[in-house]
């Protein structure tokens, strides 16, 4: 269970109105003055954090290994077998022993190894029998370089919190874990531009800016683990891409090493910088294949003083577009977050926490709005005046605002809960996808009928589906498909896919939204990108990466 | 002059404060009664406006051609001659006569073909003899598919508004002019996605946005005559990048005809597409060097309501650096522009409009900041509230605040007006840089104090230059270097370069902030890119276009 749903659901109610002055349904009601006269708090710090990484402590001998599980893919034979001349030269290079986690000279190696075989979720394994931590760029560099001439293959790692097995070794590959490069190197408090080694943690580096009056323009569940080098490498998207953009707009440079060893030094702190291509963007989503982001520089915007929160209850998904387009237009630059939830994500964190719903109906929608500002009155004004304008125009049924932070944390367990509640009920198929938002909810409904008409899908236990739901972020046209099961059954895949895949396919959508390729998605590519497309990455990958030692078996 | 500084320019003036009740210096003030109570304008149209195009129409005869400007740069043997077979070529694929204006079989073209090949500033001037306008993707895609197989060298050319001769032919290149490409595909009105043909111009595409309520989240100067598809090649900041971000981030996906004729069809509409190397963040800034960009996918923000201007002077730079933090700090998120131009600089406006200044005193420094939100009054409260805020604390000296659209025209005149001052006292020796904030203003300093040393600044005749002036955009950290000349001498250039570039590259900064390289910087790029830098954008090329056909002489 998520930290957020131990909150109480302390809510300020919105009160139903009498009889209306309006033409809206009877649902639509006005916002209680309790909720209009409370203050609301001065700076937050939200933290979404779930320490992803402390599940390496979980025994994961029983993890499957991939190998196993993509019985398809073999070792490529071009790769060299490590041997104990490689490991001493590593060794000579580190210096420090605990620089070095070495499997292929000492057995007792194998449970410190481990943790960086597999991934969180416990799907991926390989089968990786040396860890090696760089302390500097130059160490990068000269193990990047060897590896390069010694035909040894690499698996670049950051925090180890991804969710399509990409940082994780399918055979033997190395396992270059950045953790040890985590300084924050500098700091511009005018301009607001932060440089720090990759292998910073993401909190870490959002509570020093905090410090400072600016926040990281990227906020994702796994922050207190994953790092930023591993951010940009899978071009995270997360909370608040919606008023801050994707990293592609604010990442002002990065230093990465190539595969050859060579630094490519592009440590840019500048906001414009047209002196040729922007070669930078390749890296950000490359997910390890070009080479190894070693430094960061990103442009950080100030920290909001005042955050809000609204939540929601709507009939229908073309009401909850409706109000999200209401929330663009009114709320406008305070907006900075909009998530939608179907009503059966939220039947299944009831059932999981047995928390008290924040509002005393049940909808089929549920919304949570976030808004982040400079000026606390402004901003609850501005979200009162449209939640009474979308309650009077009959878009929203019943709506709730947070009056302290504990009532924020509350209803964000709302939204952030459902995954841990999915994961106490079982094993779930999950598809992270982005469709434009007038079909989006369609594909949840569609993947329920067909899984329906399957007979899969039930409430009883000889259904191996227990629930189809969707969840994600709305001003994103980002959603999570989550089909949640209590066994598993190879008739529930044999029905999911390709079908959804196709679906996607068919609206345009990418099977992909945030979570990157990795070796889950590596085979389904052609599904969002066409042949043209593929070939000229696959040409990009061998101009980088011509022996293929980077992150293999992956990506494209 | 810019149409801006013809409004007159009748201010709400910032009443300075008798004694002083706080430890300010006296400079400082209170906003005045009568700029509180009046109402803020809603709704408008910033626009920016000049048509550069219309230039067109000047006799080019005399532009000297830049064959003659670089006599080192050669043409380069490997390319063919044009002949009477390759127009009739073009004629077969275009149909229409007036696609194609051919100067290679009819002499009498020339004054239609001089257009294309001299730019607005009349510096750059090649020796093209038939240009090319295709009507679609399609059309494109043979083009270059034929100049590939025929050894052909072509430039893209969109509103051929560009500052460093990157858009006009040096030799007998082709051009091919997008301007019939200009068609609006399609507007997502929740999402807020706009795709268009890339020549469509920058003013039709944000006046059909206005008319949804959205915005194009790029303005520049020349938006009534540059076109989408050249805003991406040159990667464009202009007015609204502090607000919305860099195209790297706004753009969603591009429709782009490669080198040999293949279509990538990379044209998004959604967000968040993990899938793969972000490809088209390539062809953002590449100038056309590797394909010709077709179509445009592009997130557009919602216009923003109300807009609020205000016009300070100060009394150094270190106070302007304190003025943009609090702006930051305090304005946060309806912050949209922050402007900073010399005193020197608005000497140079006075001296051509012989306009009021908006201020009673004179400063060494002026700051125009500029806000955008949906709420006009809370908008007002939060930029009074500033203004008091920094005059209490001594960090503005005096200011005003627009009072009404006219009023914010005028005080935009003071920033937008200066080039256009500059371009009527004669030869403009112009650099576009970027330079982190602390140092940024030092370089217009050092160049002065150099330019002085040298002997050639002085107000009368006899030396070379008038005035070196510093303005941009400081939330940006770009800065306008400006040395007015008298006559050309050839002392001043030597004085300058490399001295300019060598002081940007000792402080990391950028030769070419948002211009690009174009003919101009193409042999400066070693100041901001090292060689591994350089190398590898050589090998992007090459892969890309590997017979050289595009946009060649230029770029790197």
């Amino acid at each position: 269970m998520a930290s957020r749903c131990r909150a109480a659901p302390l809510l300020a109610r919105v009160a139903r109105r009498g009889p209306s002055t309006s033409t809206a349904t009877p649902a639509a009601a006005s916002v209680s003055t309790l909720a209009r006269t409370q203050p609301r708090l001065q700076v937050r710090c939200l933290s979404t954090s779930r320490p992803r990484a402390l599940q390496h402590t979980a025994p994961t001998r029983q993890v499957k290994f991939s190998s196993e599980t993509y019985p398809e893919l073999k070792r490529d034979e071009r790769f060299n077998k490590l041997t104990q001349e490689h490991v001493d030269y590593f060794r000579g290079i580190l210096g420090s022993e605990s620089a070095v986690i070495d499997g292929v000279t000492n057995d007792k190696a194998a449970d410190d190894i481990e943790p960086f075989n597999a991934d969180w979720m416990r799907k991926y394994r390989g089968h990786c029998q040396l860890v090696l931590k760089p302390g500097s760029t130059d160490d990068v560099s000269k193990i990047l370089k060897y590896c390069n001439e010694n035909s040894l293959a690499v698996v670049p790692q950051g925090g180890n919190t991804g969710l399509v097995g990409g940082s994780v070794p399918v055979f033997d590959e190395i396992v270059i874990s950045m953790s040890r490069m985590n300084k924050i190197i500098d700091f511009d408090e005018v301009g607001g531009t932060l440089v720090a080694e990759a292998g910073t943690i993401l909190e870490v580096a959002d509570q020093f800016l905090a410090s400072k009056g600016y926040i990281f323009p990227l906020d994702l569940g796994a922050k207190g683990s994953c790092q930023i080098g591993g951010n940009l490498a899978t071009n995270a998207g997360g909370l608040r891409l919606l008023r801050y953009g994707s990293l592609h707009g604010t990442v002002l440079g990065i230093e990465a090493v190539l595969p050859d060893g060579t630094v490519l030094d592009d440590l840019c702190k500048l906001r414009k910088n047209n002196t040729g291509y922007d070669l930078k963007q390749l890296f950000i989503g490359a997910e390890g294949t070009l080479g190894i982001i070693t430094k960061v520089s990103i442009q950080c915007p100030q920290r909001s003083k005042a955050q809000n929160v609204a939540f929601f209850g709507l009939e229908s998904y073309e009401l909850a577009q409706q109000a999200f387009r209401e929330a663009k237009g009114q709320l406008s630059e305070i907006l900075s977050a909009f998530e939608l939830m179907d009503g059966g994500s939220q039947e299944l964190v009831v059932k999981v926490t047995n928390n008290k719903r924040p509002l005393e109906g049940e909808y089929p929608f549920y919304c949570l709005i976030e808004t982040s500002g400079s000026n606390a009155e402004h901003d609850g004004a501005k979200l009162e005046t449209f939640l009474e304008d979308v309650m009077e125009k009959g878009i929203v049924a019943d709506g709730t605002l947070a009056e302290n932070e504990t009532q924020i944390r509350a209803l964000w367990g709302w939204r952030e809960g459902i995954t841990e509640a999915l994961s106490h009920l079982g094993g779930t198929y999950k598809y992270d996808v982005s469709i434009p938002l007038a079909d989006m909810y369609q594909l949840v409904e569609d993947t329920r009928a067909r899984v329906d008409a399957a007979g899969l899908l039930g409430d009883t236990d000889e259904h191996p589906v227990r629930a189809v739901v969707g969840y994600g972020h709305m001003g994103d046209a980002n959603l999570h498909l989550n089909i949640s099961t209590r066994r598993f059954d190879k008739r529930v895949e044999e029905c999911l896919e390709p079908f959804v895949y196709e679906w996607i396919q068919a609206r345009q959508g990418s099977i992909s939204a945030e979570h990157g390729l990795g070796l889950q998605k590596k085979k389904y590519i052609s599904y969002s990108r066409n042949d043209t497309a593929v070939q000229l990455m696959r040409r990009v990958k061998s101009m980088f990466d011509p022996n293929g030692i980077m992150n293999p078996y992956k990506y494209i």
